[in-house]
C-alpha cells in the first residue's frame, strides 16, 4: 500500500455504515493507529496535537482557579485500592496488574491506575493538617488503564486513554458542592464548547450510575452521531468518603478536627473522538479552528512557466497570516485536485488557493471546509476575511452541533413511544420515578438504554408519571443507549 | 507535625552529609512525597512546575528541528519486546509485568514500558514506505517504569520516572550520526546549560555501557556533588539493528528497498535531581531563575499602622514586574524573618523586601537566592534592576557549577592516583586501552568506577598508556563511580 493508496479519500458513508465511516476516517486522517493488544492505540502526532491543544485551553483555565499540575505514580498497591469498599468494587474488575518484575514475584500486586484517588489521598493525608491547607487543589494529566472487555472504540472506549484527573478538597460541603459544579460548566462545558464547538447536557447522574466511591456525580452527556449517548466528562462529590477511608482531616480555626469535603473530576482524550463524529463529513474530518493543528492550508497552482512567482506569492500569503498554523504543500508529486482532497480529509478548516491567474488579479480563492463555500478574496484583505471566516466556521459548527444534538432528542412521556425512540437511535428525555429497579426495567426493555443525567434545573412536575412503572414521576431524566 | 515544623529549615549540611541533606531539601522544599511503594514517588506541584518549564523549552526546541509528538502504548507485549536481541537481554530483568486484568491471567503477559522502540517500531514500519516518508521525528513524552532493584535516590534513580523519549527514523547513516549528535548538543546541552545552568561532559560511552540495541551511545555526564557522576541523558545510534528486526524499509529514490536508520535519545525527571544537587545549598533549594516556577518573591514588612500602604506598594512592585512569576508573601501569621527562611528553602531566585522606611525613601531591597547578596533598588529602577539581577544569578550559577565540575575531573595517567581520585569521590579523565575487560578490571579494583564516556575532540595519544593494563591507550576517558 503505498502512501498515496493511504491518503485517498473515504469510502464509506456517513449516513450509511457509520462505525466503517468512523474507522476510515481515524485512520485515513492519520489520527489513530492500532497495535497488537486490543484497546491500546497510538495517538499518532495528528492527534496528539489536538489533544496539546486541549491541554493548554484547559490549562489556562484551571491556573485561573488555582489549580496546580503534579505527577502522582502510576503503580497502585492492592492494599490502597480497597480501602474505599465502593470505589474498589467499582473499579477491581477491570485493573490491570502487575505482579512480576523481571522474572520475581512481586510480594503485593500493584495496580495499573484505574483513576487515581487511593494514591492520591494517602499523600493528601499528609499534606493536610489546619484549614489554612484547604482548598488544596491538584490535578494530573496521565495515562489510564482500564481493562474492560466490551468492544474497544478509538478514542471513545479504549483501555490505555489519556486524561486530567483533578482531586480537590475543601473545608466544607458547599464548598465542595460549589466547586464541583464549577468543573463542569466553567472549565468543562466552556472546553467543549469554546474549543470544540461540542453542545452536551449537563446534569446528575442517577445513584447507579454514579462513580464508584461518590455522593453524586454531575457530567456532561454528549451525542454520537453513531446514535448512541455518551458520557463526556464527570465531575464528582465525593462527599467525605475517601476523607474517612484515608483519614483526611484538619483542625479547623476552633481547633476542632474535622474529616475534609472533596471532589474528583476528570476529561480525557474520549473527547477527540466526539468531535470527529460531532462535525465530519463524507469528505474525511472537519476540525474546529480553535483546535485544528492547522488553520490553513495555502495550495498553489503549479505551472512550469510561473511555479516560482507563485511559491513567492504563497510564502508572502503566509506571512500575513500570523497567528495561525499554515501549510504552503508545495508537493510537486500531486495535482491541485488531489491536494484539495487530502486536506479535506485532514480537517483543516480553511484553503486558500494561489495560481496565476489569481496573482494578476491580485485575488486568492478562500474554501471553508465546513461548508464547501468559496470566495474571491482580495489579496489586501486576505488576513481580515481569513480572521472573519474562521471564527465563522467556528460558530457555524457549534451551531450545526446544537441543532444535530436537539434533532436527537425525543421528550416523551409514553412507554411506547421511549421505545420507539431508543429503536431509532435517539436521546429520549422523559419524567422518571428515580427507582433503580425501574431503571434497570427501562435498560432491560429497551436492549440497553441507561439513565444519562438529569439536568440541574428541574421545573415542577405536575401530575407527572414515569412512562415505565406509572409511578409518580420525581424528575425529568435523558435516557439512551450510551457508549 | 504542623505546617510551621515542617517548612524549618534544613538540619543537615551539604558538606558533611549529603545524603540527608539531600533527602532533606527534597521534602522540607516540597518537591517529592515518598509513598508506600519503593522507588515510586510524587511529584508535588513545585518540582512538576519545573518540569513543565522543561517540557515547554524543551518543545520549542523539538518543534524548530520539525519533531512531533505522539503517544503510544504503556503495555507492550512479550513478544515485541523481545524481537531485538541485544535489547530484550538489556531491560528484561528490570521490566514490571503485566499479568492478570482483574481475576483473570491475560493470555501474553504485558511490559510496562521501560523504553518504547518496541511498541513504537511496530507502528514505524507501517508508516514508512518510500524516501519521500523520511525523515519520521516523533518524540513523546510520558512515565517509564524500571524495577531496579539498587537503592532508589529520589529524582536520580527511581522505578518510574517520567522523560521524553525522541525516535527518528532516516534513509542514510550520516544522516541518522548528525541527528544523534545534534540532539546531545542542540537540545539536551542547550536544555542543561541555559535553562538548567548544568555544564556536562559530552561523548561517546563505552561498548558495555551503551544502550541495549544500539551501536552506539552519547551521553553528557553530569557530576553529583554527592560526589558521584551521573548520566544525564543520552542520544543512541541504533543503526539498522531495529529496523531489520522490525522490517522497517524504505523504496529509495532508485526503486530499491532499503533498511532505515534509527537513533533514540531520552531526558528525564533525573536531570532535576542533578540541579537540585548542583545549585542548592545549606539554606535549602537554589534555583536557576529560568527554571525556577516563581523568580521574585515580595515580603512586606508589616507593621499595623502602614499595613494597607505597604501591600498597596507590593502590588504596585509586581505590576511593574510583568513578564515574571512573582508571589506577594502577606501572610499574617509569620514573621519577616520566618518568610525570607521559608522562600530561601524554596529556592526563589529574587526577593524584595518592602517596608514603610523603604517606601518613605522610595527604594526597595533586592535579594540575590544564590550569594545572599543585598541591594538598594530606587523605585524607578526596579524592573531594569530585577532584570540585571535575574540574568547574573542565572550566569553565575553556570559558573559556579563549571568551577565545581572542574574541580571534581582528576586527569591522571598513573594507576596509584587514579585510585586515589575515585576514592577521593573525583571523576577521573585518563587515557585508556578501551578493553571491556580492562574496563571491568578497573570496576573491580575501584570498588565500582564505571567509563562515563570518551570526549568526541580526541587528541591524538603519544605513547599514552592505560594506567590499569599498561597497553597502548586509544583513547582519552572520563571514569567515576556513577548512579
Amino acid at each position: 500500500m503505498s502512501k498515496k493508496e493511504l491518503t485517498q479519500g473515504i469510502t464509506a458513508k456517513k449516513s450509511d455504515d457509520f462505525s466503517e465511516w468512523y474507522t476510515q476516517i481515524i485512520q485515513k486522517a492519520e489520527l489513530i493507529e492500532y497495535t497488537d493488544v486490543s484497546g491500546c492505540l497510538v495517538f499518532r502526532p495528528y492527534s496528539y496535537q489536538i489533544w496539546e491543544k486541549i491541554q493548554e485551553f484547559m490549562n489556562t483555565i484551571m491556573k485561573g482557579m488555582g489549580v496546580r499540575n503534579a505527577y502522582f505514580p502510576l503503580l497502585i498497591p492492592e492494599k490502597l485500592l480497597i480501602k474505599e469498599a465502593d470505589h474498589v468494587e467499582g473499579f477491581t474488575p477491570e485493573v490491570a496488574w502487575v505482579t512480576h518484575s523481571g522474572d520475581t514475584e512481586l510480594k503485593e500486586k500493584l495496580a495499573v491506575r484505574p483513576t487515581s484517588e487511593t494514591i492520591m489521598y494517602e499523600s493528601y493525608k499528609k499534606w493536610i493538617r489546619s484549614h489554612r491547607d484547604l482548598p488544596l487543589l491538584i490535578n494530573q494529566w496521565c495515562n489510564i488503564v482500564r481493562w474492560e472487555f466490551k468492544n474497544p472504540v478509538p478514542f471513545l472506549r479504549t483501555r490505555e486513554f489519556l486524561w486530567q484527573e483533578g482531586h480537590n478538597v475543601f473545608a466544607t460541603k458547599s464548598e465542595m458542592d460549589t466547586n464541583t459544579r464549577l468543573i463542569l460548566e466553567s472549565l468543562y462545558e466552556k472546553t467543549q464548547r469554546e474549543l470544540l464547538a461540542i453542545p452536551g447536557l449537563l446534569g446528575i447522574k442517577s445513584e447507579k450510575e454514579k462513580f464508584a466511591g461518590a455522593d453524586y456525580s454531575i457530567s456532561i452527556e454528549n451525542y454520537f452521531p453513531s446514535g448512541r449517548a455518551i458520557q463526556g466528562c464527570t465531575s464528582h462529590g465525593l462527599g467525605q468518603n475517601f476523607s474517612k477511608a484515608f483519614d483526611i482531616t484538619y483542625i479547623d480555626e476552633n481547633e476542632k478536627k474535622q474529616f475534609a469535603w472533596q471532589n474528583s473530576w476528570g476529561f480525557s482524550t474520549r473527547t477527540i473522538g466526539i468531535m470527529i463524529g460531532v462535525h465530519s463529513d463524507d469528505k474525511g474530518l472537519v476540525l474546529p479552528p480553535n483546535v485544528a493543528p492547522t488553520q490553513i492550508v495555502i495550495v498553489p497552482i503549479l505551472f512550469e512557466k510561473t511555479k516560482s512567482e507563485t511559491l513567492k506569492k504563497c510564502d508572502e500569503i503566509k506571512k500575513m497570516l500570523k497567528g495561525y498554523d499554515v501549510i504552503i504543500d508545495d508537493r510537486d508529486e500531486y495535482k491541485p485536485g488531489y491536494k484539495f482532497n487530502d486536506w479535506e480529509l485532514k480537517g483543516v478548516p480553511l484553503r486558500i488557493e494561489v495560481g496565476p491567474k489569481d496573482i494578476e488579479k491580485k485575488q486568492v480563492v478562500m474554501s471553508k471546509r465546513n461548508t464547501g463555500e468559496k470566495v474571491f478574496v482580495k489579496e489586501k484583505d486576505i488576513k481580515k476575511t481569513a480572521d472573519k471566516l474562521l471564527v465563522d466556521i467556528q460558530k457555524e459548527l457549534l451551531v450545526a452541533a446544537e441543532k444535530q444534538l436537539k434533532n436527537a432528542i425525543v421528550k416523551t412521556e409514553s412507554w411506547s413511544d421511549f421505545k420507539k425512540a431508543i429503536k431509532n437511535k435517539k436521546i429520549v428525555f422523559s419524567p422518571w420515578c428515580e427507582d433503580s429497579e425501574c431503571e434497570e426495567l427501562i435498560k432491560h426493555e429497551t436492549g440497553g438504554a441507561k439513565t444519562l443525567n438529569m439536568p440541574f434545573d428541574q421545573k415542577t412536575l405536575k401530575n407527572k408519571k414515569c412512562p415505565k412503572c406509572s409511578k409518580e414521576a420525581k424528575v425529568m431524566c435523558y435516557f439512551g443507549k450510551s457508549y
